[in-house]
């Protein structure tokens, strides 16, 4: 991995890349046992010990060097921590994207973690424990799979598109008919096809790939995404909102793409459902869809 | 791999092996080419001139052993053969299951053969090259991952499933509606989850390792799925057609799931769209989808 900018973030991305290999032997090996699953907020939002042990482990291992920088870890959230991202030096971390693909032995799990700095991913890393891919960005400096540098497809043609995405978690009747009247929309332009691994991390990574040309999902959270928009940006790809604007982490909405064009056709033909800002308070109504 | 039976099937088994591992190196260094893509009956329906290389050396290789043999290989039935599957020892071949994702180097294409006589499968494998993941299965032998044995999950709670699908090449509104349809009303149960790895073979495969508790698919072919088929069987998995009646590989039409009971409830839910059978007249007309 090339390293730019300064020593301290090298360092952090040193510590960061070092931590998720150790801890992937703790998914690793929970991958083979039974799981004890508990629901979250729907019958598909599962989590399980070893979600919670690894955000711990990760957590605690990084506030040990850095004390003054701030969180924000799927599972601390889920716990009732309040999630914002400030200017701070703030950490992004899914301790297992494909929480379902983990419990029943689907091999696509991964380790999701972003630095952030004023509100501006410095480095990310998406670890697919199972497939032994360690993809990773820092700001500047490119993206690489095993240390091999990551090109996005540039492809221009929608009709030439393989595209990644996901239904998730949101089983209401608005939310599943949204998600699959978009499939059928998309099939129709046409598109070459539709896939889904199961993780939005390591989807999007197949932007970065080369591998796929586009992915869109809505109804995300942050850490599901933050380190793999950054990969996917440095391997020459585009990230941005489903309704056509800039990327926001926090919108739960994201298109990735090969290319601005592809990025904006699949933006004018995914709609949006109506799901809460990653960043808004949980006591005011719904938003974030209204506008696509 | 435990081998049963006599020793000829021992013996095509083997060749069957050998001849998918030394393949798999022709399919892997075209992998990282750029490729000259021809299409066949729509836009998502590729094929390159490695499927058709593939497949010649693997018909050749086998009948220089076995001049008596019949094959039905996908490019050859492409080019005009008659595709008839009679008592007669035949080879059902697929050169590169996952073409699209071969096009496009998304990592899962696998090279499928399956043996059968008197029209049931002696032994069938699946050999995804990018994994380096040989499946495979021989009638009452088991099967097999890269030589350890392949149990599928037992699950029997459909809201605890998670469930392999593919949408395939049809872009006609009837088809897709049909594919988009199933899905929801899958996922409203709920099932745990929805992928697609984009080839059917592979796919299929999961739910022999368990770590998918379903498959179903209507719309692909024998070659496709022929190999997996027995595998999941050998596995401990159920096969049938999407009415629920018993598996037929010409029917075009298939489940593979980790219980009788998952088996029935997708029958239930899954409706089909009328496709032609593999062994149909093509001057005839459609048929298929009319009793589901």
């Amino acid at each position: 991995l090339r390293v730019s900018g300064d020593s301290g973030s090298a360092f952090s991305l040193s510590l960061c890349l070092s931590l998720s290999l150790s801890l992937s032997q703790i998914v690793l090996s929970a991958f083979q046992q039974q799981k004890e699953v508990m629901l979250k907020s729907s019958p598909a939002d599962l989590v399980t010990e070893t979600d919670q042990r690894v955000e711990k482990i990760l957590i605690s291992a990084i506030r040990d060097k850095y004390p003054q920088h701030k969180f924000i870890g799927e599972e601390s959230v889920a716990a009732g921590e309040r999630l914002e991202l400030s200017d701070s030096p703030t950490w992004i971390i899914d301790p297992i994207d494909g929480t379902v693909n983990f419990v029943h032995r689907f091999p696509f799990v991964a380790i999701s973690i972003a630095f952030a700095v004023n509100k501006q991913t410095e480095f990310g890393i998406v670890y697919s424990c199972v497939e032994d891919k360690l993809y990773c960005a820092q700001r500047g400096g490119g993206a690489f799979l095993n240390g091999e540098p990551l090109h996005a497809s540039g492809q221009e043609d929608i009709s030439r598109c393989l595209v990644v995405t996901e239904i998730g978690a949101e089983r209401d009747d608005l939310a599943l008919s949204t998600m699959t009247s978009n499939i059928f929309r998309l099939l129709k332009l046409p598109v070459h096809g539709v896939r889904a691994l199961g993780t939005a991390a390591v989807d999007m990574c197949q932007v970065a790939t080369g591998g796929a040309d586009a992915y869109y999902h809505i109804g995300m959270h942050c850490w599901d995404i933050a380190a793999s928009a950054l990969i996917v940006q440095e391997a020459g790809g585009v990230v941005m909102d489903t309704d056509g604007s800039q990327f926001d982490m926090m919108s739960r909405k994201v298109i990735a793409a090969s290319s601005s064009a592809v990025a904006n056709r699949i933006a004018q033909v995914v709609q949006a459902f109506p799901c809460r800002r990653d960043d808004e308070d949980p006591s005011k109504s719904l938003c974030g869809a209204a506008s696509n």
